[in-house]
């Protein structure tokens, strides 16, 4: 078992719901396994003077719930250990010194300064870091999503940062990158000479990448009615799945390598123009409907949301890459609040034979599919023909599965979990780079002007569908179908 | 369910022990399953004079043992009322003419006349039923194996049915390709783009075919020792497992389609010179052990066994295939009595990554393999590298796995069944032609003249292992190692 070094863990945000939701648990998480050093620490900041005893009430009521079939006490008695608490005004100088005595003074370090906070607080806070000492070389700082909503706000954001930090010290967070499931993406594809060879469009027809939620927006309301699902899901996750699955293999596994191959990939995203966003984006708004049979509220009723909002809660689009890998092959990506399912998936349709011996099973629109799933459960399955029993040569579908749960028997590590432990070991590859950021925005952008110019208005679905029907036509158009459907 | 038109099936070696064991069993399976037509009548021979009533009593004792699990009192009854019974000697023309009789005369109907008797019997059984006309296109003659002891007798034998009967009204059986995971090979490799385009000498490092079995020779010691493992299951069973491995995609599932392409990976199998019997080749016989912690006697020592006999208990040997997609793949065929296991697999080891990112579990051979399992238990397995949870880029390796039996709910055929159906049915693509047997002969004979010439005897092994040391050796030296040691 190989521990981290010893840190402190600065949580802006800290009395915030994904502190509390995510961050904390993980922490703990990682800390009850013996992966924290022994004098590792954690300073909790919020502006309200709860002192550290509210603070650990917080723990107490908000946190030990989360963790509780997990729960050892002794472990959670050291965890607790660490904790110390500051109230802290993200534009108050004095509050940052006060934190820096606490820390006990500059030193070399190293200290993680999690930003969990809105992003029109990071400037702020990364110049009044800097300006206590708090951005020598071994400083990192986090910064959570949303960095911005367009590309301007996200340079600008950018901008300021590298003002106090260089690059190699700031970790974008995108947690899907933290799921192993991923990272099984790549080793299935580069530790293996199975599949890599399949890998491009001469064997794969399309690939579809779903995240999709059962929930509303729920208590965020406010937030998403500005954002949307193109900007707070697609932008990011979709993407960076995306480069995943498309990119070549790296020369490495060293930060740069990866992130080098996933801006390329990002690069060759074939820009949308106006009539590309008419025919290949879907807008959608879910209506009142029901999740697993319990009566739903339509987005424009829930709180703090426009009655006449015009946000989305889903996208559908065909994306595609211009290289020699992927020329031709349509990535389709979706999201969406209050679908059928709670489900993200990323499915490898291959192309059928080119010669076929054998009837295809009637209604199967394709006999190969590689269809990775990373919520809920984690599993690989890979589908295939095969001979039905019987004297007749009738084929049927199948699949091979590995179901990772069951399958490994080490223990399972949050996607926070991972991603925490490797800004503690400075390990900058599941982080996103600048640039690949900017690129993305830069990709997303015309979309979204294309939408307002020519006032696309979000397609209503019911929620506790797969999305309007729109969806199922922008792939019937490429010969496709969503995988639900085969 | 597609029953099969009316038909007479006549068993010749009726009381002998593959009827009583395999044959019946099977058609009375296909009956209850209600695949027969309802005037298809069995008409079985024996030598001796036992008389209808006689051979009932013998499925009784004997067969229906095989077939109780699944016994259908009705299905059984109507299965005794389809059973005729003629004593018949080969060799004796008016038994014949009294078979003739009591089928009713010369027909067109479809007549299968099942050879299940030995060798030296075909020649005279044709002869007499051409004699009395059961030779018209409408007869089927089926001959077990063995086909002879080598080339010339085989070809003898073959020449001689040929002047009674013509290509494509023999069936020469070869049970393995009654199995249905041989023809869910067939259908992976052509009914999936997925596996094809890895179908080739730049991605597959060896193919590996064993059939081991826990038995020793039992009763057929006499027969055995003039016969071999070369002769009794690699000349035919294995040879036949590595054409279906190895041939080029048929352009149809007609007969002639298929066993061409077989017949063409046979003419491309490299001939063995002096110097390769002795490196390529390994002769095995066992001596005392122990299967499943019960002693067993050494092969000498085995009922109507020569006390010196030098015949092979065991053969693995290292084949190759002369062609553009086989080039230097060794295929290792492997087979034995007496072995560690009752198995019966086909392992397809691919390269390795030609780049590796990761580093390889320690210890592990080959990160991606395709193990199909025909015997105990139908299966195929993929074995690759995903992985492990936790932090590292840590791969292990995995597999994802199909069981037949427990996802396909539909029947599931013995292969004597499937065979003797396709036989009914006029189906001649699970059979071998007469080149194709000839074509094996000539690949297997200058082995087995080379092996008589410098006196290469058998190397012992004790029952209950994998062969002799020598066969690990041979894979050694091709940087190769058998399935059960990765």
């Amino acid at each position: 078992m190989v521990t981290t070094p010893a840190v402190d863990i600065i949580f802006f945000g800290g009395t915030g719901d994904l502190a509390l939701r995510k961050l904390l648990p993980a922490l703990y998480q990682a800390d009850k396994a013996g992966l924290l050093h022994g004098d590792t620490r954690i300073f909790a900041l919020g502006r309200k003077a709860i002192g550290r005893d509210g603070y650990l009430a917080l723990l107490d009521e908000r946190v030990k719930p989360r963790v509780n079939t997990d729960l050892d006490p002794d472990a959670w008695t050291r965890f607790n250990q660490r904790i110390h608490f500051n109230s802290l005004d993200a534009g108050r100088a004095e509050d940052y010194e006060q934190l820096l005595h606490d820390l006990g003074g500059v030193s070399e370090r190293v200290t993680v300064c999690y930003l969990a906070t809105a992003p029109h607080l990071f400037t702020p806070i990364c110049m009044h870091l800097a300006a206590v000492g708090l951005n020598h070389p071994n400083v990192r700082v986090v910064l959570e999503k949303p960095l911005g909503h367009d590309l301007a706000s996200s340079n600008a954001i950018n901008a300021d940062v590298a003002q106090y930090f260089s690059e190699n010290q700031i970790y974008r967070i995108d947690h899907y990158l933290g799921k192993e499931s991923v990272q099984n993406l790549m080793a299935i594809r580069f530790g293996n000479a199975l599949f890599e060879p399949l890998w491009r469009r001469e064997w794969i027809d399309n690939v579809q990448i779903t995240i999709a939620e059962e929930l509303g927006v729920e208590e965020r309301g406010e937030f998403y009615d500005q954002t949307g699902a193109l900007r707070d899901m697609l932008q990011s996750h979709l993407l960076q799945l995306l480069c995943i699955v498309a990119m070549e293999p790296p020369a490495s596994l060293a930060e740069d390598a990866i992130r080098d191959e996933k801006l390329k990939v990002l690069k060759s995203l074939k820009a949308f123009t106006a009539e590309d966003v008419v025919t290949k984006t879907v807008r959608g708004q879910y209506q009142s409907g029901a999740i697993k049979g319990m009566p739903v509220t339509g987005y424009r009723q829930e709180h703090k949301v426009a009655a006449n909002s015009n946000t989305e809660t889903f996208v559908a689009l065909q994306a595609e890459i211009s290289n020699w890998r992927w020329a031709g092959v349509p990535f389709f990506l979706r999201t969406g609040k209050r679908m059928q399912e709670r489900t993200a998936e990323i499915v490898i349709n291959f192309r059928n034979v080119p010669h076929a011996l054998f009837p295809m099973p009637i209604g199967l629109h394709s006999a190969n599919r590689l269809v990775i799933s990373l919520q809920p459960k984690e599993s690989i399955r890979l589908y295939f023909l095969a001979k039905e029993p019987g004297d007749a040569m009738n084929l049927q579908s199948t699949y091979l599965n590995l179901d990772f749960h069951t399958t490994f028997k080490a223990r399972w590590a949050d996607a926070y979990e991972r991603l925490l432990l490797d800004v503690i070991r400075g390990r900058l590859a599941l982080f996103m780079r600048r640039d690949e950021q900017a690129q993305a925005w830069s990709w997303v952008e015309p979309i979204m002007r294309s939408w307002e110019q020519h006032s696309i208005a979000p397609r209503p679905y019911t929620a506790g569908t797969w999305g309007p029907a729109a969806s199922g036509s922008l792939l019937a158009r490429a010969a496709a179908v969503w995988h639900e459907e085969t």
